[in-house]
């Protein structure tokens, strides 16, 4: 293991906007909220942050406000990857010093025929050398059709300042091929909750989770049971999400995932331009796939403690 | 649970030929070697029984061959679908009076265009509706490029004579969803061997293997290890099949899996034309592989024992 | 340019059904009928032929009717490609005894992982080595998921039995790469009549196109502009057709080039299943595009001469 | 037609870099020698500019050099898409003060699975209605991995402030979809010089080709072929054409094509990381083409003439 024990649960946190603006009070309401959850720590500006609609002083607030939130022993991941490797390497640095713990970097992928197994090394190394805090790979082939094969995992496992992976699209075969190949001290980080009790039996150390923005505990909870042996009870609740996954990621996206944000009593607002927020139809259904797994009901009093977020 | 006991291992076993020919009398040799390994059955006419390059005559003599040659209490299932429905039904009928217990049917695909939810629901429907025997569904999107949506499987899994589906693209989270979604005596069949212990975690029947043609033992101690709650072995197991398991079907396809039974004591030989077989060079690859997940030390003597067949 | 003269039009005609059994008198209804409309010959058992959902011995006999009804001079070309090498030469040198003047050989593709340029190249070569009539490849990515480098293509092309391709994607820049590389005598065959115009302005020989079934003299009307260099006519033909074409093609499928067809006069009646029959709903937008083009217009005293098909 | 008059060739032209950064003389000294060929303007900031490699300073800076640089009469389109609806709006506007006439708009793609029609048509309205200069829209499906449906494209080209849609596939049974159905003066231009012939017989205003920032004159050549009738020269021009092309742009994307632009006596370079420079291997393989093409031999005084630029 790294010295940063990336063993549990990561939400990639939401970035809240109210009229188009970040609104940082928001967000550190969320952090708030989730620290009290059992999370491991917390993935800022990956996929689910929407990113690519931030400015770079946009990013760098944003890393700055979740460390400044975050208590103490939690750890702060910020996604730092650009397209291009300079630029990544400066905002890695600009994050660490703002007090992110590690940096998470995606593929770079615009230029999809031209990343090949060489490019990719020699992008992830040039960054790894580069930077003051460790990385850890992001392969997140929905949004960059791009695959990271395991011999290109398992050559830059070896990499001192490269602790890890986050690999989004659910093949646990593939994460076992991962898993087969790397360094001792190396994470597999599972990115979707629908594989995560079958990615934590076969030995990945945790999981950054869409689902853990809305149900921190339940994904606790599986890391839990898995980590105490009591597989029955980790089936149960896995298959029980497995819907309440679907909904937030491939099927309703971002604005879906921060409609259920909002009904959960987290800050989840809409998300920016070209993003369209979610039709009350989608809420609706959203709604109903929540009831169904229970995840109205049992924090119901908290979202009523709560003042519902208004916007005009 | 259905009428037949889907719970266990199958192969989908391979073809063998020899000068172009179905060589029936290796077919039952390995037919007897696989019988002694704890496996629950077999699927003959599969993705890796070439039934593509079998001309009809072909397919009713191979099942045929191997109805005759299966240990009573072992399940024989034959895979019965072509693109025309009527086809389909036709060669259901044959086979199950030849002795098929079930039968595989895949989804059509060569208008792939036109396979909408609606059109495949009413294929299987008429199919099962005119079938002696129960059938299984088959989705193979690595072949086929359908991927059969949860909402379809639940429908069909209503059906009386509908029992199960092999699903083979290794996705834990459709699994995951096909479970959720089903009847009660319906059987999701991991299509894949890099899944297997993912797969039965969750609640999954069984599995069609192609791994469970050159080590099948291994395969099923997998599944008893899940049964008895031993999830560090099947764990360590299942980590140590994936390299052979990929090997044998993504890398180097039917050509491969056939070149490692001739490695472990079965009859492979060689694939139909347009498939080449493996090359020399792959040949050594796969034997390196097979000694690294200890397949060719263990069951050294068997290879001595029987005589490796020749061909010209 | 080879014995076989392949410059101008053929429709891929479709399989007549009656009651699901293949009605050869509405065929020859059909091949009569197109006889007049200036089209260089016929292309049977392609992807609009259903050739997926025929016996065996329904493809013999649908060919031995096709030949039979063809006057002299018009070229019958058979589609006889089958995912064995060796049951695609049986089937072409029975279609060569029946009347066939070329065979159509789509590329195997049910095993695609395997489809190397080695392994088409191989097929290709022992397929015309052992045929009795000429060969054209057929490449449908649509429907193979397999796209054939233009390397492959040039290779091929010095075979002396192999006359050309039809390429059916529609990447005018890759019907450019096999006309730079082809040997002199090979023929590139343009395979949807969306690129029509494209194509045989750089020099491919024809066209195979589904809109032929349909509208054969617009089809060969284009062909001649282009001939006699009145490209402002065959720019304005073209466009027009282009959303007929993508009807009975991308939109609909087969049913609704059989839908098309009945409109047009022609007997096209319903698919066989698993296909199901184009509903109302797309019969009446079939019909307003058909309308849009002046197809129906300007054919009218046609469908009214003929007696209209009528099924229970 | 719109007030911008689009008819002819436009190079995505590269951004050139020396040691990292911009070379902002070179870029000057490229435009300055393209200004000489006929073209009729530039598209700066285009996935040949690596436009996603450029900080916002260094994208303003880059247009305003190639604003500056260009001679009157002449058309500079700034490549201003951005994920962010607001971003882009920003950027467009800020480069309309530098000087550009318009503005190539590329999908938003990363949240592929989000960009519904409504969502593209949302974004591109928006941008136009709050665009000082007139916008193209910019769809090249191989980085973007999202194609736009023609419906989209009518709809878009009733936008007053929406000229022209750059359609990079090559897709010429798309373009005609596009002409079919768009507003009398919007513009359909051809992304790709593979099919260039082919676009403009059926009607686009013009192409904006990479293999323009090499063979301005052979591009602007083709057009002007086309324009006058002299379709058997186009056809010639444009079969010879294709290999270059697709060295430069599928084969070895840009590295390939700044390459090729250095053998041609332009400033190609090296591209910025992750992207690699060509390799010794590749340049020779380029320059075989190039030859092979008689580019190397025609303007070889012109290579002699200018100083060639020296790295490190």
């Amino acid at each position: 293991m790294s010295s940063i024990d990336l063993r549990g649960i990561f939400p990639p946190i939401t970035t809240p906007f109210i009229d188009g603006k970040v609104a940082y009070d928001k967000l550190a309401f969320n952090i708030e909220k989730w620290s009290k959850t059992g999370l491991r720590g917390f993935v800022v500006l990956g996929s689910n942050g929407e990113y690519v609609y931030l400015s770079p002083a946009e990013k760098r607030k944003t890393v700055e406000t979740v460390a400044q939130n975050t208590p103490d022993g939690m750890v702060v991941i910020a996604g730092t990857g650009c397209e291009s490797t300079d630029e990544t390497i400066a905002l890695t640095n600009d994050c660490a010093s703002l007090g992110a713990h590690a940096a998470l970097v995606i593929t770079p992928h615009y230029y999809g025929g031209e990343m090949s197994e060489t490019t990719l090394i020699n992008h992830f190394t040039v960054v790894a050398d580069n930077s003051a805090i460790p990385i850890l790979l992001y392969s997140v082939p929905k949004f960059t059709h791009i695959t990271v094969a395991a011999k290109v995992v398992a050559e830059l496992s070896q990499h001192p300042n490269i602790i890890g992976i986050k690999e989004s699209s659910g093949n646990v075969n593939l994460l076992g091929q991962y898993l087969n190949n790397m360094s001792d001290d190396f994470n597999v980080m599972i990115g979707t909750a629908g594989v995560l009790f079958g990615g934590l039996s076969i030995g990945c150390a945790g999981g950054v989770l869409a689902l853990a923005n809305l149900a921190p505990q339940k994904c606790v909870q599986i890391f839990d049971y898995v980590k105490q042996g009591r597989f029955d009870e980790a089936k149960t609740l896995q298959l029980k999400m497995i819907p309440v996954n679907n909904a937030v990621t491939a099927t309703y996206g971002v604005p879906g995932l921060k409609a259920a944000m909002d009904m959960r009593g987290y800050f989840g607002g809409e998300p920016r331009l070209p993003l369209l927020p979610a039709s009350d139809q989608i809420k609706s259904e959203i709604k109903a796939i929540l009831q169904q797994a229970e995840l109205l009901k049992e924090d119901a009093n908290i979202i009523n403690k709560e003042p519902i977020n208004v916007r005009p």
